[in-house]
């Protein structure tokens, strides 16, 4: 049943700060902000208010979920897997390699109980966190050579983060830290061999291809990564109902529409990038399945040893194979037709 | 900016009533409308209540939308190509054969322009419509015996509804109307040799694979097929901005909610449906160059007399273009290392 107060209550003029990851340059990645502070006000008639705050302007972006979980700030519009080093459950929340893709994490998260999990555990963290957008597959990166074999990644000098760096790192990758306007003239000057960073309409503005130019695919580490609008908890739990409600309708609006328009963006961005140069790779079956087994390798040693993880992970992997077996019938053959109509040129 | 009136104003009470193309016992298609309903009235306290009625409560199904542009409801929850027959533009607001999978229609609706191109023509309805619920890609349908050539689809009496029957019957299928209540009955006397429904959640509840084992995949003439909220244009453009706005964001989260929630149940569906004895069949390469080819004759006729048709067309297939040469790099290549893995039992 609903909470019925007098009219005056039930909107109470809200003023919050929401601290972002992003810079304002990664404009779809960072517009799932303000994209969530319109929607939130509009629908009050600016009565609920949410200011967004670029990464920097209040918090570094790796500082965001600290900053709304201490009550710095109410709010954060943040990825999860930044704080792994914590504990790796935080990971889970976003993308961890080999998970699902973006169809099949919003399927987990919204009708398979992943939401609930993922705030058990975050409500330990002093946060509720709202799934709020997402990128689709990443790219697996920039690579100055072209990598064959898994020997080739031997020695292999790549800026790459959390997770994916950890298994890298087994097959002979050593991961580094590089801020992301740094990249560039770290591959120029050859202190790194390989780079990743999101995807097309985000990588073809730092012009990667005229220095490592060739481009892989896919980003195993990140099939369908969620972004997160994270709240502080205290603050979350004091809104009236009618807020909570609302924030969580447009938390969901917003989860949509990036996806979206990474998906208008991206095609777009690809061709340019080919066009200017960036050669496209698949990373052969040896190197996806060497990953894939270091990867299982490195969630049997956490699951061994952190129950929270455990339980979230097998919820994951439950469904993953589910999935799979489904998406391989009608979605699958309805775009694998496509296509080859696209490569005949028949579109 | 903000229309800023007084609170009392911003949230008048309103009730609309909405009537919905389905029956209570599609519950996943049906289940749009109260979520979206839902959504609506937790965000304004329960001032604004969208009463939802099943298909034939108030109007029959496929009537809805009359019903919403007539003002006998306000609202409507439906798909646009059920009255392709008064005008094929409607069709493409939903979807048409060999367009865009889920994720594609959305960027092209939401960033591409979509639903502002569809809209010009709904005005002329005296509409507004806006996305609110996809599918997914459909089955292709139950079918009593095999289709392996065109030739297999000379005279088979197939209930299959609208452009796909049209195109169909340029096959030689005879398309044939038939409630869904007696599709089961008619399948198991042979009146009819084949049926589509919806897709494996829905079809499960039915029981086709006891009378029509054949479960062709994919239901090429829905990649994606958007369900969509219509309004009545006039009722629609008095609400207040803030609840204009609301309807817009809660309309939005209803669109991804449906989709996560046949993507999560889906699954589950085809593993019983196997399990029961349907034999899960994919169209042959023959089959789906045939009806691709016939889409476009069927295409290239109606653009050359619809000149609203082929404004939208020609935007969706811009689009298509694009979309499709992305998805096959990273999305696709995620997604079939992950189908292989679930193929060897390593998921």
């Amino acid at each position: 049943a609903l909470a019925a107060p007098a009219i005056a209550q039930s909107q109470p003029k809200i003023t919050w700060r929401l601290t972002s990851s992003f810079p304002k340059g990664l404009d779809t990645i960072y517009g799932g902000g303000p994209t969530f502070a319109k929607y939130v006000s509009e629908a009050t008639d600016g009565n609920f208010q949410i200011q967004v705050f670029a990464a920097n302007e209040i918090v570094p972006g790796l500082q965001a979920a600290d900053a709304a979980a201490a009550g710095t700030v109410e709010a954060c519009h943040t990825v999860s897997y930044y704080y792994w080093g914590k504990d790796p459950v935080w990971a889970l929340g976003a993308d961890v390699p080999f998970a699902l893709n973006a169809r099949g994490r919003n399927a987990w998260q919204y009708h398979g109980g992943g939401i609930e999990l993922f705030n058990e555990f975050m409500a330990k963290q002093n946060l509720v966190a709202l799934p709020s957008g997402n990128t689709g597959v990443q790219m697996g990166g920039w690579f100055r050579k072209e990598i064959n074999t898994v020997a080739d990644l031997q020695g292999l000098k790549m800026r790459v983060g959390g997770f994916a760096g950890s298994i890298l790192s087994r097959l002979g990758v050593i991961p580094q830290q590089i801020a992301g306007g740094e990249i560039y003239q770290a591959l120029e000057k050859g202190t790194i061999d390989a780079a990743e960073w999101v995807g097309p309409y985000d990588d073809e503005k730092l012009g990667f291809q005229k220095v490592a130019p060739f481009y892989y695919y896919p980003g195993w580490w990140e099939g369908g990564p969620t972004v997160h609008l994270m709240f502080n908890k205290g603050k979350f739990d004091e809104l009236p109902e009618s807020y909570k409600s609302l924030v969580r309708t447009a938390a969901r609006a917003t989860d949509s529409d990036m996806l979206s328009k990474y998906d208008w963006l991206n095609p777009t961005a690809i061709k340019k990038l080919v066009a200017n140069g960036a050669q496209l790779r698949p990373f052969s079956q040896d190197v996806l399945s060497a990953c894939f087994d270091k990867s299982n390798e490195v969630y049997a040693e956490i699951e061994a040893k952190n129950p929270d993880f455990k339980k979230i992970w097998d919820s994951i992997k439950a469904f993953r194979k589910d999935h799979y077996l489904y998406q391989q019938i009608a979605e699958y053959n309805f775009d694998t037709f496509m296509m080859s109509q696209q490569r005949n040129k028949k579109l």
